[in-house]
């Protein structure tokens, strides 16, 4: 374990901020005694609430911003005039080496242009992808991209694979991941020309990955494998039907156990079972999102976590920071790239510097 | 009621066939006393299956065939040696007006290839789709495609979103059923090219639906809009995406429940709720997907169903049959296309005729 870890927090951002934000950091101090916390945001707000947690008074700063990123601003604005709010301050402090990751809650697409203006692409990666746990039968697998990307080539199923896998073996202890890509069947010849590349690609490729070729919508559940690798559209929709799934069968259970006396006894006996389900199944113990393929570290909680769940968030950036993520990714894609396709790797931070430069000219 | 609806069957198709086949039909000639039945396949096997099912002898005839369309025989395959099949058989018989509605399980893809072949596109629908009945908090939604088109344009959803209305105006009974677009979010700009198109196009369209514009994945548990539209492979995923997630769930709180004495008390005491909701969510009791836009209907029946899932397939190609599915279509086709597109509607079978060459040449 490292002396300290210091994670920064955007207090400004999400549903319920700043009060679920440093609850959050509150409960994640009490689980990993060794972080510590560099907080951006209104103080006037945040440091009256600090006095209500005084296990942070010793292990956090707080430094003042006047502006705060607004759930309906566009990528583009959160550019032009977001750079000095809290959400663009939490992440510049990871590329000043002031924090090792920063967990933000709040506005996606905002984030996901912040961080890639701030901390580039790493050099192999062509576009960032956005990876998450999600829960499973057999206990947890890992899925990207969920919605940065709508529409991939091959190269962007590979390079996510390669994160994806990283990820799994970073944070789910696995030394040799499953790895599939999702598909409508697993026969050869479904799908689209990019998968199907793709596929061939990762058949070839020498990394410490156990690639399965494709799995199909049923393998999500059942966890088929421990990575699951698809474009941001369909990542996208397959989460948001599996958690509207799980919310429909709730709801529809909740309303079953309620229609008479001997199904609501029932319900009580079963309460700490049913318990136990819906702790595996709450979106907010998975809560923790990563921007996976970016020079640093950021991880994106849901914007209607509770401080539970940003304080899951804190943990997945915690174990991401203290076990390399982003040494291994680099490592993977040096092996990768050496031995199948282009042997130079390009520094492919070109979609950032697009941005820059459609900024500079708006100037 | 009309006096009489003749479905034929291919006894043939699916993991059970025939014995499912034919017991499924019994159970819906129960429910449906109006129905009679022309069944294609291997008669040494169908007539001695009949006499265990006394009510089918009465209303049914078998026609022998050879030839059996194999699981994992390829499209291409099946259009050139199966239209004799027991398949093609029972698909031609509703080209040749000798049944209302063909349901078959089994092989998918070559359903779709020998479907499109015989019976061709209808006027005015470039690409025919696979729509099913979906559950949710609500009750029952459609969703199309579910896997026929990998790739879509504008002009395939704003069909797909024309036919589904049609379907639920037939089966779910509503008016003017609402519409909506799978998409990764509610606001106007997300989504591909062929989303944004498609949704400005129905936007202005005046046909017998209430377009609500975009959906997220989580809308298709909560059930909120009667159709959603996507294309086939977005469709796909999220179909069996919510399959899986509601087995999984379903897996996982039957192990909880056997957790403990107390709660194995509890699970038996709420057992009539939980049967409740799980036939609510069963795919057998939701079985029966239609394939839309063709000269004549065909119903696609799960290859694992049972009996009881069998007979639900037939029951949606009675629904269909019964109350005009295709008029409809072709009625608010026709007033898409006079308001809104260009007015002259083709004869839109051009891919069954590129096929219909191909296998010329072939020979």
């Amino acid at each position: 374990m490292t002396s300290e870890l210091i994670i920064s927090l955007d207090a400004m951002g999400g549903d319920h901020a700043p009060d679920i934000v440093i609850e959050g950091a509150s409960i994640a101090r009490e689980r990993m005694p060794n972080l510590r916390f560099v907080i951006y945001g209104d103080e006037t707000k945040i440091v009256p609430l600090l006095t209500r947690f005084p296990n942070l008074k010793s292990c956090c700063e707080v430094f003042h911003t006047d502006k705060v990123i607004s759930a309906d601003e566009k990528p583009s604005q959160a550019l032009r005039r977001g750079r000095d709010s809290s959400m663009g301050k939490s992440i510049q402090a990871v590329k000043d080496g002031k924090a090792n990751a920063a967990v933000l809650a709040g506005n996606t697409g905002a984030q996901m242009a912040l961080a890639k203006f701030i901390l580039r692409t790493m050099p192999g990666i062509d576009r960032p992808a956005l990876a998450s746990i999600i829960p499973t039968s057999r206990g947890e697998s890992i899925m990207l991209d969920l919605g940065a990307n709508v529409e991939c080539d091959e190269n962007n199923l590979v390079q996510f694979a390669i994160m994806g896998a990283a990820f799994a073996r970073t944070v789910l202890g696995v030394s040799k991941p499953t790895v599939a890509i999702l598909n409508v069947g697993v026969e050869g010849l479904k799908g689209s020309n990019a998968i199907q590349e793709a596929d061939r690609m990762l058949r070839e490729a020498n990394i410490p990955m156990d690639y399965k070729g494709f799995t199909e919508g049923h393998g999500l559940g059942s966890g088929e494998v421990d990575v699951v690798v698809t474009d941001g559209f369909t990542g996208n929709i397959a989460l948001k039907t599996a958690e509207g799934t799980a919310k429909m069968i709730a709801n529809l259970l909740k309303r079953s156990l309620n229609e008479s006396l001997v199904s609501k006894l029932g319900a009580l006996f079963a309460s700490s079972s049913l318990l136990a389900l819906k702790n595996h199944l709450d979106p907010n113990n998975h809560n923790g999102a990563v921007f996976m393929g970016l020079n640093g570290l950021v991880i994106k909680s849901h914007g209607g976590a509770s401080a539970s769940g940003f304080a899951s968030a804190i943990g997945v950036a915690y174990d991401m920071a203290e076990n390399d993520l982003a040494g291994k990714i680099t490592r993977d894609l040096t092996n990768f790239n050496s031995t199948v396709i282009d042997p130079e790797v390009e520094e492919a931070d070109n979609e950032a510097k697009v941005i820059e430069m459609n900024i500079k000219e708006q100037k």
